[in-house]
């Protein structure tokens, strides 16, 4: 079993009513490959980055199984970099830079390996580059794809194009609301379906994510946090946890369930909430499995409430 | 085992996008008392209404088993009437009119019978008229105080004295942070716990509800409806739920564990559920304990995913 992950690696500069975190390791990819790492150990990862990222940090992917050889290194590009200031609530945020720099013109390559992945995670891109990524992949099992309002309003066509193309979408709630103009998340999610995905993942940050399949609802809380210190990457997280866990259910047991899928969206809730905890992925480049296990362990108690007596 | 219960009786204009309800009957504790009466079966209900109120609800409210003794009729007066208007996200909200009425200098009598009460439902009003109901019932096992941002505004002294004296709060995420001034809601559960209340219940609409008791927490999601008429008194249908579910555990197993009060949460998201499918209090009115049974069964497999399988 492996995965391959589209998306950024790049740098990111936050800032929040209680901190700054200088100039720090993002980018979808980034986030998305840690997260899965936990689960699935052979990853690719497709990507782009200046010749001012650090090495570190590409040496720490690779030890975590993430093969590097779809990253395209511009020796002398600079990296997406990405700055933005969190409001009080953590939760809006405004954007102070958006520097695409190697993002422009960069083409994709999947190396053979990659190709050959079962699994395929197209974290948040340009459409065309994701279709550009979809058109390299032999025959994945399963593609899962994430998005932005950005791509609504700049690039609809060739986003439909590859929400059409891929078995699972997620996107947050207003996003849902604005594909489909539909307030009403069950209707929203039917309305998705109609455009290709069978499984559709609306994710509502600190109130948690639900997920729609044929008729079936489930929905998994956030883990509530004392703290949050910075929300950003939490849904690349969320996505690398989902498809990571689906990922190591689909080794041993050959298939992807409702049941399995449902599991997966508790696993991203529960990784995100970690990435949360701390700057950038500072969080998730130290956790270890057994922290994991322990916040999933709590994480189940929080919705289960026994067996009803009825009067 | 018997409940009593504070709040209003009265009278609601409501619009929103989709429609006007026109002049309904509304107000907390008729919604409370009609979600309370699946459960418990001896209520009473602390209230006032005008000459213009129908007589027909008063009789229903009679025929759930809601002992009217302490009701204060006016017959030359006219009932508290609330108008509103729904913006497009059927939550936010404006106030059009808030004719207080009868309720002005309105002075709550509890009658002998609804004094022995076991449990109390302080609904939404004044603090002053919260505590002198408190200060007639006799020795109540538990007692739950809902109450909103406006008090805090205009009555904070007063609001601090009931909530001291009270087991359960419930309020809704804003209030909290209102009334803390934490914005994590851990940690202003933590504050509400140091001003009294052993069990904290934050609700959060369409995003479900959190319960806080002795460094427990829970966690019920809000059942996801196709689409919301109304959700005028749902936060009082989830309280008449939550407590009506407890008097029926406490009467079977004669206490009120934490076991009991996560399924009282969840069963009033349940209660609340219905309450938004129609203006007023109409599906309520109508509500058989089947269609409750059936709603439930659907709501616990929304976050039931079965044993996780570690890599």
């Amino acid at each position: 079993m492996s995965l391959l992950t589209l998306g950024t690696v790049a740098f990111d500069s936050i800032k929040t009513p209680h901190g700054s975190s200088g100039k720090v390791v993002g980018g979808a990819a980034s986030y998305i490959a840690l997260a899965a790492s936990h689960f699935a150990p052979e990853q690719h990862v497709v990507s782009v980055v200046g010749g001012d990222f650090p090495q570190a940090f590409l040496d720490l992917l690779e030890s975590r199984g993430a093969g590097l050889k779809g990253l395209t290194m511009v020796s002398d590009g600079a990296s997406f970099h990405w700055a933005g200031s969190y409001h009080n609530d953590m939760v809006g945020r405004d954007t102070l830079a958006t520097d695409l720099n190697v993002l422009v013109g960069w083409e994709p390559n999947v190396c053979p390996e990659g190709a050959q992945a079962d699994f395929v995670m197209l974290g948040n891109l340009d459409p065309a580059v994701q279709l550009a990524v979809l058109d390299q992949m032999s025959s994945p099992k399963l593609v899962v794809l994430d998005t932005m309002n950005f791509w609504m309003d700049v690039a609809l066509e060739n986003l439909k194009t590859i929400i059409s193309r891929v078995d699972v979408l997620t996107v947050n709630d207003e996003e849902a609301r604005q594909l489909t103009g539909e307030h009403f998340l069950p209707r929203a999610a039917r309305a998705i379906h109609a455009m290709g995905p069978q499984t559709v993942v609306i994710k509502k940050g600190e109130h948690g994510a639900l997920m729609f399949q044929g008729g079936h609802t489930f929905f998994a809380p956030a883990y509530p946090l004392e703290e949050v210190v910075d929300p950003t990457g939490a849904g690349d997280t969320f996505a690398g946890g989902f498809v990571g866990y689906l990922c190591a259910r689909y080794k041993e047991a050959g298939e992807v369930t409702w049941d399995h899928m449902k599991q997966a969206v508790t696993m991203g809730s529960v990784m995100a909430s970690f990435t949360c905890e701390a700057f950038g992925t500072a969080k998730l480049q130290s956790l270890t499995m057994n922290e994991v296990r322990d916040r999933w362990s709590e994480y189940t108690t929080l919705t289960e409430c026994g067996p009803m007596v009825w009067p």
